[in-house]
């Protein structure tokens, strides 16, 4: 399903052929700044050529811990999302849905984090309901629900899981160390040499990855990264708002603005046209998810593609016990995104 | 819940009053255009006067056809909704689920027309699970699906049904009649004078409810309505764009545009922007439903507020048999919408 399903480059690797720990490696995977430039350049210029994409966290198969769940009519998965208003996870649902019911499944659909009834009440309803399986999508997962769940003893699967995942449940993720690089990419082909970023939370393994692979590119095209270009957001379109704003209010703002995700490049729009400015004409900016809204912005947004529906899909056909090759046999399955390029990046002038 | 639900003046009594038919009054009701002006002012001016809320399709009591579900743990409801990756459809699955979560029901969410499975499988599919009731909140319901879902002998609720709702099914939906006369009304208060309107598809009750709303509001400020001020949509960016552009294009462009819902205004705002306008000052701009994506709009959408996770949350009630008072004796349920200001909206130079 993916390119990256293909590497069998290691963070070992890397380290060996750079001589450093593999410690030094994953700092630089995961956009720590307490590594030596000339060292990070090194690992970053041998992640890049060496095609390195982190797909493999554990060894463990997807599926060995897990009973499998045949396909019955009746049958019932449960996908547990945290903000059902995001249109991420609109398309985890959409993808589930669509493929448990071609196997006459249902999904039984739950909210963590909204209303009455949080704690560990959703875990006792899950158990009464008695489902072949779980999927998890949630920008947030505790130890002890963790724990929680791993005492259900039901089938388990993470989407897009947050910076601690420790390997314990199996996990389907995008190629968002890829996907930053694509992006900054994509802006320095246009010219840009100063170009901002907004991260998302930086708890969340996804939004490490994406600040990695960003100061991958830049570091590549022998810019040495600014560090005050990079602000931390929350994937929220105020931070995106609040963040750009400091960016273009600098004695040399940036001439590009890569925003982390799509709702927040909505905030970034907001803060450049406040000022006066124009996207893509004065400030050029890039997105990341590719959320149905991305196409209706003004101008249409361009940004990196998750495949989100897809790996919602996947999750369900290997709690499903489906076998779709090499893919289902790793502990952490990453799918590559795509560059859409629309209307909100230029040349640089 | 709803101030409109105290209001029990009828149709019939608006049609006494005006010395007109019941058919007559319907038809104006509905937006449609064979009506004499004259006719059509004093029925709109009785149905403001009177403050007509159209709350009483049937008089049959939303519970007697429907078996009671008790609440139990384990217990499931079913879901099935047209577009989950529209904002309303996430509304609906928020309110559903929060209140179903609070009486430890799980609700199974299906998404119609949406790959493979579709036909009458997913009928099947749902009597195969055996939930407690089953909350329909489709764009679309044909009769044959409609005689399934009889079939079925499950209790039904309907979630803001389309136009021909026959009320054999009971239904929950939002007061589009006066949101869409509030929308006019808050335009003709700024000065407004030639207001375009961009509907919703004309099958659909809500979009002719909200066309009438209108019509209504600005008739009653002594303006005769150019006919031509008003183009049928379908509730899509594409629509609002398109017939913008018409209604921007002419010799004597309209000065403010009712965009019928928020995605629809998102299309218009794009048609603004693509002949140098801007909103409001060019031209303001009222959406509907209030999505979360309206306040990050630029500049934020003033819009009029469906209460959508409210009826979603009401349906589920009514299926798990709760007595909330009057509101759950109708055949229909009306819930009030509401204004919100926010900057797309200007004085009329």
């Amino acid at each position: 399903m993916s390119d990256s399903l293909d590497s069998r480059v290691t963070v070992a690797d890397i380290a060996a052929e750079a001589g450093v720990s593999r410690a030094t490696v994953s700092k630089v995977l995961n956009g720590r700044s307490d590594v030596a430039p000339a060292t990070r350049s090194q690992i970053e210029a041998l992640l890049a050529t060496r095609g390195y994409v982190p797909t493999k966290r554990t060894k463990r198969p997807l599926h060995l811990p897990l009973p499998r769940v045949a396909p019955r009519r009746g049958g019932l998965l449960e996908l547990v999302v945290s903000d059902v208003n995001s249109p991420w996870a609109a398309e985890v649902i959409r993808g589930a849905e669509q493929e448990a019911r071609s196997a006459r499944v249902g999904v039984v659909v739950s909210v963590l984090d909204s209303g009455p009834g949080h704690g560990q009440q959703w875990l006792e309803d899950i158990a009464d309901r008695a489902p072949g399986g779980v999927i998890l999508a949630l920008s947030e997962l505790n130890p002890a629900d963790r724990s929680h769940i791993a005492k259900l003893a039901l089938p388990a699967v993470l989407v897009d899981p947050v910076g601690d995942a420790d390997g314990s449940i199996p996990s389907i993720g995008a190629g968002n160390w890829g996907g930053g690089m694509v992006a900054a990419q994509h802006l320095l082909e246009l010219g840009h040499r100063r170009i901002g970023m907004i991260t998302g939370p930086m708890r969340l393994l996804c939004s490490q990855a994406r600040l990695a692979g960003y100061r991958a590119a830049v570091e590549r095209a022998g810019i040495t990264l600014d560090d005050d270009l990079v602000h931390h957001g929350d994937f929220h379109y105020g931070a995106g708002f609040e963040k750009a704003g400091i960016l273009l209010d600098r004695a040399d703002p940036p001439t590009a603005i890569f925003a982390g995700n799509d709702e927040q490049a909505l905030g970034v729009y907001a803060a450049i046209q406040e000022r006066g400015l124009r996207v893509p004409t004065d400030v050029s900016v890039v997105g990341f998810d590719d959320v149905p809204m991305a196409q209706w912005m003004a101008p249409p947004l361009t940004t990196v593609r998750q495949p989100i529906a897809k790996m919602a899909a996947l999750a369900v056909r290997s709690l499903l016990g489906h076998q779709d090759g090499t893919e289902m046999t790793e502990g952490r399955v990453e799918l590559s995104t795509k560059l859409v390029v629309r209307s909100s990046t230029h040349s640089c002038r």
